[in-house]
């Protein structure tokens, strides 16, 4: 598959509400996670631990995904702006965070991604 | 000045349409810039040159521009989403155009840009 495919099929199964899909079969094994405040979570299963305990403790009402986006100087990288629609348990209020996201791919899985975003998320 | 201060008053200038006040004020004299096609334009005064040969067969109906957006693996960098809204004089037809945009900034001065998006722009 082409980087391009690749990006494709992720923003598609995220516009779908299918982000665990993304993890459980586009992520290589030893994938990187890189949150806001630099901290890295390391292996697909930690990866995956840490969005549901990110998940548990909201209300999910939905999501909104562009575009991807490229660059040919980092051929191997796709770049996303994630809208996310939550009820945190902890408030009850509902808000929209914004975040970039940044996937490295090789070999057609996402060996990295690093998230871009300003203040708690 | 913080790298959020940086970031904030690049959001805000561009925000209130000042995208040139930027680039003049804003860049190191030997910033970079790499557009999606991964081509490097190098120094202040042609980044300043594009961006003019840019705007010059366009109407700008106007930006947006979120949020800035910060990761602590990359202290000297910002990201951005930007919508474009143009009307290319070449088409006469009005659309959107979406990029991110992330930002190096040292000693207080951007001095690189990569911006992602897809198709031309």
């Amino acid at each position: 598959m082409s980087l391009r495919t690749v990006a494709s099929k992720f923003v598609e199964l995220c516009r779908q509400g299918k982000n665990f899909d993304v993890m459980r079969t586009m992520y290589e094994p030893n994938n990187v996670s890189v949150e806001g405040d630099g901290k890295e979570t390391v292996g697909q299963g930690p990866v995956i631990k840490k969005s549901e305990d990110w998940v548990a403790d909201k209300t999910f009402h939905g999501e909104t995904v562009a575009d991807p986006f490229f660059n040919g100087a980092t051929p191997d990288q796709f770049a996303v702006y994630f809208t996310l629609d939550v009820t945190p348990k902890s408030t009850g209020r509902r808000i929209t965070l914004q975040e970039v996201g940044v996937y490295t791919v090789k070999n057609d899985k996402i060996t990295r991604e690093q998230f871009f975003y300003d203040g708690d998320h």
